[in-house]
């Protein structure tokens, strides 16, 4: 399937008979009103809205079943909706459709406390999910900036501050309950840790964005919440020494569990949003877990890799309120990047490089950005060797977009030749196809193979992967 | 594709084309004698030798991408080897064809110790690569009983002990290289930790078993190793108290790097073949990873636990020597087994559940045995839940045999029943075929749908995976 040309779309005709079965079917469940259309065809990219024909919410994995079913006979393209929190595109209409809103599908369906997993809704959102989890000593772990539904995160192949530590999505499902294109229901996996049977559908579902069926249940693992957590904030002269710091850091085997570069102009957006008071120069964010003696000894053997380039004073704490404001000022970002300049859009794109390349990758990409008078502050979960630039701009002013847009695809296309991806944790959606080829080569051609095979008319989430 | 069916198997007379032109073009890198097809066509199973028609010894992607194009368009099948110590039944050639031998691709390509990766041919085997990475101060984890090569271990999704603490080769491989079916050569990804650009097709040829496409390279994650490394024998009553301890470890968040179960028969079997005096009872053989105050706490908390359950004395030690004698002993358990009965076959078969049914699924497998009058150490990485039983028969003693097929059979129903799967490391090669419907139910399906893109011929390793 090539970008943009969907196969078997039905006709006009046989798509409205379709909308009509659905309307019947969901009553007050289906919704063509134009708000709701376009709340669904929109996320926090700046690609423009394309509104579905429709949103249906479903409740079970029975009324997927009927929406995929109903929708496919008719040619009508459905997609997966969680939150609508996707930075690159994911839930817009191109080709019209039903927008297919999983929120309802919320429950913590089961948590096997002695295994150390549970089994969840694709609606719930992380921090309803860990909400819900309060009682049991256990956590899980990922979080994208965002509340997002964590289907929408499996979907999307969504890592977080903590993967570091915990990895991302791909490392934390064991196994997923998915509606084919052709309305068959599946399990990918068991509740076991490990298997050697069979292909692992599990992961090729994680990261499909919808495009070869519609996630309906999770099993993931879950954490013991640390006896001890520690934490603080170590500022540096530049970007790139704190990227030294953060290089030794994890060479030398420290397990931390979160370590995120601030460059100076996303403190100074986080100060002023989150009411803090750091020193505006480029800053780490750091968080150890583990036994009372381990995070000490975590946290003195990270302040002598920092003071070696240069880094300090680093301070740590252990106090429970502190950590919290300074993460939580961390996962506001996106918001306080928008408070920096009120009235602009903030365009949130991310790549990810070997980590020995970072360094090298930040400071070109620094540059480029005061070369080409771009605004954009810089966070990054740079333990990964992932990074985001935060690009603001005038939604009015289209040369600032034109250097905006020639910024992003002259990030992607550097970490790329630098040996890394055009994205480490947003996905693909629509804006990024662009690269796939670069990135993939004939890889491509195999993704397409299996596009085909598992939803030969195109009706899962079109005009999105494989391109 | 049915199980036993092959499409389009090439014609006597093209087959034999094609293999007089591959002798043609690999001259003394290609054979038909006897006893060469006879190694490849058997492994460390109890299946029935299958010899290939020719095996080929392949020093280059190009030489692959060569037999691959010769045979498939001759119907010709093709099997990748590695060393031939597949525990069922992988590498037979049931549809004969040719034994793609990847032994002498067994270079390590390239170390970066900055990324704490590397790239390495799929013949080089795992001790090979950490003896050449030892002035690095790296290792890789993954250790599977044999000394098996990389590229076979990722195409059986193999773990070992370390995998509690390390992951699996599904967690450790970062991209590969394949020779598709089609003889075009891909990669499935780069050297980034993460990344969300497209469908995730390095774990979609971890665990293919060779049914999608022949790994021609990989590109492994590498660890640090440890500062300090402790580790121990901890004697139990019973194999129920062992497990019992073995899960409130994991739940209590120790970071075990290798907790293995031995039962007292397979204690023995260790005193006798590797010349320890363990005492002869069920025992854990644990190791601790970290700096020096952090494995002296966690051996400290895991004594703790094991003695709530009557477990101990437990003595543990950091001396190298002492470690590598037991742990040599545990990688050696297969030829210990071997000993215990001259003139027997083992049958090492594994099975994997969710830790809170390790305790009974271990306790009903033992009362199993001993009604059906099995004879089956029992050695496992029991922190995954996962456990093999190493049966061992005369092979002269059909009703034996018989007996010890059922006894297997019924080890796997009980561990999908309990939820758990047929394999956690050893693969499905042909043995475990027959158990995938119940495990996979109409996932399965999807596997045949991705085999049947991939492989429309069915030239690649037919007659295994996906059935």
């Amino acid at each position: 399937m090539e970008s943009g040309s969907v196969r078997s779309i039905g006709s006009a005709d046989r798509r409205e008979a379709a909308l009509g079965e659905l309307a019947g079917r969901f009553g007050a469940r289906f919704s063509r009103a134009q708000a709701l259309r376009e709340q669904h065809g929109h996320t926090m990219s700046r690609q423009a809205n394309q509104p579905p024909d429709a949103v249906v919410f479903a409740e079970s994995t029975e009324d997927v079943v009927a929406v995929v079913r109903t929708s496919a006979a008719a040619g009508l393209p459905v997609i997966p909706f969680g939150t609508g929190t996707s930075l690159e595109g994911h839930v817009n209409a191109p080709f019209g459709g039903v927008s297919l809103d999983l929120s309802r599908m919320d429950r913590l369906v089961a948590v096997h406390a002695d295994d150390l997993d549970c089994v969840v809704g694709p609606g719930i959102t992380r921090k309803a999910l860990n909400l819900q989890l309060r009682d049991t000593g256990l956590f899980f772990p990922i979080d994208p900036g965002a509340d997002a539904s964590l289907g929408g995160m499996a979907a999307t192949r969504a890592s977080g501050t903590n993967a570091v530590r915990y990895g991302t999505m791909k490392d934390n499902v064991l196994a997923l309950e998915v509606v084919l294109a052709s309305g068959e229901v599946i399990r990918t996996g068991s509740r076991a840790r490990k298997s050697s049977t069979g292909y692992d559908l599990t992961r090729l579902f994680v990261g499909a964005e919808g495009t070869l069926g519609v996630i309906t249940e999770l099993t993931l693992k879950l954490y013991g919440i640390p006896e001890e957590i520690a934490g603080g904030v170590c500022p540096f002269a530049s970007v790139e020494d704190a990227c030294r710091a953060v290089i030794l850091t994890i060479q030398s085997g420290i397990p931390v569990a979160r370590i995120e570069l601030l460059d100076a102009l996303q403190v100074k957006a986080v100060n002023a949003y989150s009411k803090l008071d750091l020193a505006e120069t480029p800053t780490l964010f750091v968080e150890f877990h583990g036994s009372k003696a381990g995070v000490a000894e975590q946290a003195e053997n990270f302040g002598a890799i920092a003071a070696e380039f240069g880094g300090g004073p680093f301070a740590w704490a252990t106090k429970p309120e502190e950590r919290s404001r300074l993460w939580q000022a961390r996962h506001d970002v996106y918001w306080a990047t928008l408070a920096l300049r009120p009235g602009a859009r903030v365009s949130a794109t991310d790549v990810c490089v070997p980590i020995s390349a970072l360094a090298a990758c930040v400071g070109e990409t620094v540059r480029d950005m005061v070369s080409a008078k771009i605004v954009a502050p810089l966070v990054g979960h740079v333990g990964d060797g992932n990074f985001h630039m935060q690009v603001l701009t005038d939604p009015g002013d289209r040369d600032e977009n034109a250097r905006a847009d020639a910024f992003i695809e002259r990030l992607a296309r550097r970490a790329i030749a630098m040996g890394g991806t055009a994205s480490g944790e947003h996905g693909v959606g629509q804006a990024k196809l662009k690269y796939l080829e670069a990135e993939h080569g004939a890889a491509l051609g195999v993704m397409r193979q299996i596009k085909r095979a598992l939803d030969p008319d195109g009706i899962m989430n079109p005009g999105k992967l494989p391109g």
